[in-house]
């Protein structure tokens, strides 16, 4: 008897996703119907985005998991009907789009090219950026994305520092845990790129006082969300110069209101969330490969530890 | 007896390099005179810039070596007085820098940064770029420099072509040569870097015939030499929409004058060749180093084959 697989996302998700979706499951030998809409009693697996219709999963009595189609989980961690286990998507794709963006847009702090777009008319000014062993880097959050930056700027010669909140060994990056270690990873950090997940824990990492911490003039780089920082005391740290600038993809409220004071802000680089997202042809192999593990009796990739909300 | 080593470049030069050569020739056991005057049938070394005042080679009688200061030798190697061997400058340093300017221009290219700065006034329009395995980069030239940044852009995920005069190999890359060699490697470039020497069979490497061969909008970064493009076919390119843009650092007349039409250009950035520099630190290990192998009998390192150019 075939598998039921409730596609429970957006109309636009369910047009990138049927084709791909479809094409996988078949491609990993299960047998399956894939639809938008099945007698909840019916299901066996629930593909999920956190913005779906479905927020009570009580009527999924028979369902094995719920496999989510994007990287954060907040939205649905906290969901007290939900007591089948949940996986993020590790799309390999979603990661690499990350590491471009990160590294495309740290070397452009690094290399002032802002400076230079703005020196078009006619000014011969040359001024050499130092090298990249001289410009320490630190990556907040050493997950899947963070983990992955840091080592490719590692690669290029920046000296990474990386903070997680437990302790991690990724080698060539100096990686530190804990309050102490924050600290230490704010004080030498020229670039700060953030990649930590959204919990309780996280909201406000960057504030007044942490952001005191950071070498004056130092650069922050957000492309994970955008509650990590407090945006009042981000403000007027740009306005009296301890941060020298920041670049955005992710914000409190998306899209970010006209009226927010970062999209006029000298100091302020606001992008789309377009860091990077989520490719239907890889995450489709990421699903199908869960659902395989699922009935095969194998521990499911990506597990949500719910209580740590990631 | 010490050896007399000529310093014969600007004195702004000599500030930069008096102490770390100085030391350098210390830590390689090389006992040293080192000015920047002495008689010239006295000089055992001559480390040299081609902008320097010595332009014959004549009284030079005893000169073993001259020991270039630049990765470029034009100015020089076809300078009829000099009998004696001429080694280029590979300074690990300007190598990384160039690494580094590279990735970084032609990450922003590939990211589209510059139409994300241009949209600062509110307008939230996401439009995430393809990943870099969609995006074909080709280096032209694969010396020290091409050579570092063919690999490292490979590294971070791009389908790298790279081309030179004599066919190389180098993994990761799709290497070419020759004449068809170049025409494919054209044909595929949506992002093209240029590396080449500069000498007369390089001269206008990219003229109206070239850049036609180019995918249309395709984008140039030029860090290597000004004369390897014809300025008025990419003007006309550009115009055409041919060419959707290109990154200049180096140009014909340095300064580039006031009145260039490239400093105007909507679809040109011209940057003051600031792509990458030798550093005095790591350059004067690379001379005292080719003075120890001088004196001990070695061949010296970077040798320029006068025939060739470079």
């Amino acid at each position: 008897m075939p598998l039921n697989v409730l596609f429970a996302a957006t109309e636009a998700r369910w047009n990138d996703y049927r084709a791909p979706l479809t094409d996988a499951l078949a491609k990993a030998g299960i047998d399956a119907t894939l639809a938008t809409d099945l007698p909840p009693e019916t299901v066996d697996y629930i593909v999920y985005a956190p913005n779906s219709d479905v927020q009570d999963f009580t009527p999924f009595t028979r369902a094995k998991a719920v496999l989510n189609l994007w990287a954060g989980v907040e939205g649905i961690a906290d969901n007290p009907t939900l007591k089948i286990p949940l996986a993020r998507m590790v799309d390999p794709a979603l990661t690499q789009g990350m590491v471009e963006w990160v590294t495309g847009h740290v070397l452009r702090h690094h290399l002032d090219i802002d400076y230079f777009l703005a020196r078009q008319s006619g000014s011969w000014e040359p001024k050499v950026p130092p090298l990249a062993s001289d410009r320490p880097v630190t990556v907040l959050g050493l997950g899947e994305l963070g983990a992955a930056c840091a080592q490719a700027l590692a690669r290029l010669g920046f000296p990474v520092t990386g903070w997680s909140r437990s302790q991690k060994s990724i080698p060539g990056i100096t990686c530190l845990s804990g309050q102490d270690g924050l600290k230490s990873a704010l004080q030498s950090a020229e670039i700060l790129v953030l990649l930590l997940p959204r919990t309780p824990a996280t909201e406000n990492t960057l504030n007044a006082e942490t952001l005191a911490l950071m070498p004056k003039g130092a650069v922050i780089v957000n492309p994970g969300r955008g509650p990590l920082i407090e945006d009042d005391a981000l403000l007027a740290a740009l306005d009296s110069g301890q941060i020298g600038h920041a670049t955005l993809d992710v914000f409190r409220v998306e899209p970010l209101p006209q009226d927010h004071p970062f999209w006029a802000h000298p100091k302020v680089t606001v992008t789309p969330h377009i860091a990077s997202e989520t490719r239907p042809a890889s995450a489709s192999k990421v699903i199908a490969e869960n659902i395989r593990r699922g009935e095969a009796g194998e521990p499911l990739l990506y597990l949500v530890d719910r209580g740590l909300g990631y």
